[in-house]
Parts: C-alpha cells; sequence; structure tokens
C-alpha cells in the first residue's frame, strides 16, 4: 500500500497507528497534484487519486492541519504553507506565533484535524475525520513530532505534542484517531 | 480633534471623508497600546481610549482589516501584522498572495471591514463600522491606497482599490462607509 506523501515523518507515524510495515511513501518520480480544495477531505482525495491514477495501487493518504479559533479556523488546510510555500515548518511555526504574539493566554484554543482517505481503483473511497483540541503556547518546547507540534499542548496534558512519546502521541492525536477510524472501515469493507 | 494613528494615509483619507482639516495624529511620545482585542471594534477603543486618556481630547480612531472567505475570515484583526510583525505592507501582501497561490478564481471573495470610534472624557462612545466586499487578485496593482488595496478588486469594479483616485476609494470604501456613519452619528448627539 502507498502513502501519498513525500513526508517520512508522516509515514513513520501512520505505519505505527496502522500496525504495519508494508506502507511506503509515493514513487518520488510521480510528480505532485496542486491541492486546490478548501478541505481536508478534498484535498486528501486529491492526492491519493493522483497517485492511484500513476500506478494502480491502493493508496492511503491524509491531509491535516492546525485550526486557530482566534484566526477563523486558519491555518487549516494552508498549514503547510501558511509562510507562502511549502514544507517550511519552521518558517510556519515562527509565522503563526508571530501572528499571535498579542493574543491573550485565554484566546489561544486551537485543534489539529485530519481528514485520511482509502482510493484503491474498483473500490469505494473511505474517508475518516480526527480531531485533537488543544491551545498554543508562545515559544517551542520538546524534540518530537514535526509540523506545529512543539508549540501545540492538547487538552488535558501539560506537554506538547513535541514532549510526549510517538506512543501517546499517536494514542491522541488527530492522524491517529482518523487512520484508526480509516482501518475499522477498511475492515467493514473487507479491505486488507 | 486626534486621530489615533500613525498611519499617514490613513489621516489623509480620513481628512477626505469627514471633509474637515483640523485632525490630527497621536502626539509621537505616546507611545501604542497592545491591540490585543479580536474585534474591529474593540481594537478601536482601546487605540482612542488609550490616546484619550493622556491628552483629555476627542479622539477618533478605526480598526480596519482584510477578511478572506477562504481563510475563515482571516487576516481580519491581525491584517496589519499578518508577516508577524507590525506595519510591513509589502510583506503582509506578498504572504497573503503566497498563501492563496493554489486557490482558484471562484474562491478568492474578502472584504474589507472597519470599525470606526469616536471617543471623548465625559461623552458617550460612538461606533460604527463599514463593510466594502470584493475579490482578491494574484499581483499588484496601482500606486493609490495603501496596506492590500493593490491585490483587492471591490465588487462592481475592474480596478483594484489602489487604482480607484481616492475621491471612488471614499465613496465605496469599508473606511468611507465607517466614518460617514461616525459623522452622521456625532452630528445626533450634537457634537461638531
Amino acid at each position: 500500500m502507498i502513502l501519498a506523501s513525500r513526508n517520512a515523518h508522516k509515514l513513520v507515524e501512520v505505519r505505527q497507528i496502522l500496525g504495519r510495515e508494508d506502507i511506503d511513501l509515493s514513487p518520488g518520480n510521480l510528480g505532485d497534484p496542486v491541492e486546490d480544495d478548501v478541505t481536508f477531505a478534498g484535498n486528501a482525495l486529491i492526492k491519493a487519486r493522483y497517485v492511484a491514477e500513476r500506478t494502480g495501487e491502493a493508496v492511503i493518504a491524509d491531509d491535516s492541519g492546525l485550526c486557530v479559533d482566534v484566526l477563523g479556523g486558519s491555518p487549516g488546510v494552508f498549514s503547510a504553507r501558511w509562510c507562502g510555500r511549502h514544507g517550511a515548518d519552521d518558517e510556519n511555526t515562527d509565522l503563526l506565533l508571530g501572528q499571535l504574539n498579542d493574543v491573550g493566554d485565554d484566546l489561544r484554543q486551537a485543534k489539529f484535524v485530519c481528514a485520511a482517505v482509502y482510493v484503491s481503483p474498483g473500490q469505494p473511497d473511505i474517508i475518516a475525520t480526527g480531531i485533537m483540541p488543544g491551545r498554543l503556547i508562545r515559544e517551542r518546547r520538546g524534540e518530537g513530532g514535526f509540523g506545529y507540534d512543539p508549540i501545540f499542548v492538547p487538552d488535558g496534558y501539560e506537554q506538547t505534542a513535541a514532549e510526549l512519546t510517538s506512543r501517546e502521541k499517536n494514542s491522541i492525536s488527530h492522524r491517529g484517531q482518523a487512520f484508526r477510524a480509516l482501518k475499522a472501515e477498511m475492515t467493514r469493507f473487507g479491505i486488507e
């Protein structure tokens, strides 16, 4: 099975969540689709269909992002390109911290959202979602995770998502919830 | 009367809208309040009260911003510090263009919103608002206006807000509407 992504961090997470090692990233020569939908599920389907059509294989994909209450749900689907270009975790995080510099501790609620999808020729598309609510702090803490994890403290925790072990994080994370729900749906459809 | 602002562009606009020249920017030595409200009216009141308390004068102020539909209303009150710090028009505009790079022409609706306030010792606060709907284009056009004007085309126009004459812009703009409504309310209260 292929995970339609170039993100090695994500591959590690998804393998652990699904409890299987026979998942690989997209072949490097496929190019990338334009993710121009404005929903997580829409962009996950764009990514998965792009790879499925070019490989004929079963493909899983997710699109996820950080939705900040005081920003009306942004960065949302723009999380990975918040600084204006793709794949710059540090710049995205610095920018968000700067934008929220004057926002008080009582208004820093946010949530991570994930839509996970399964696409395979001749099979119905399957979509599942997960949400992890929490709040944003003012400086990075922790070395784990990726993206905005170091500035996000999940509800019920004192540590950031980057300070949790990968097992702890996956047990509560948006991506963990979404892929576990996806796996359950796949099982229900008899898909291995 | 004082306009609680450091923005000379805004002073020119407000003088023209209100049709009076006896308005000046805040004294340069007053410092700046933290605009930590998450509404336009709240931040306009913070700015006006800060200056009124320190000068004893009647003060008008506005807070305005660009609300982009696909960003859930952001940048909104963060418009002037979208790049993470205050007062960088070019960086704010470049960032927004980058964030929306993959967003299609059918999803680029936005609106400028303005809350204008009047604050004076012993007088009731007066608040008025104005909205200018339109859409965002992909590159700057025009030399007039300021802020995001060069990438914003008001509904019913082909030119950007930066291509309109100041008279045309003020006749339809969020700030024009808000300050004209504020003036009408002030007149109703017998304030000159």
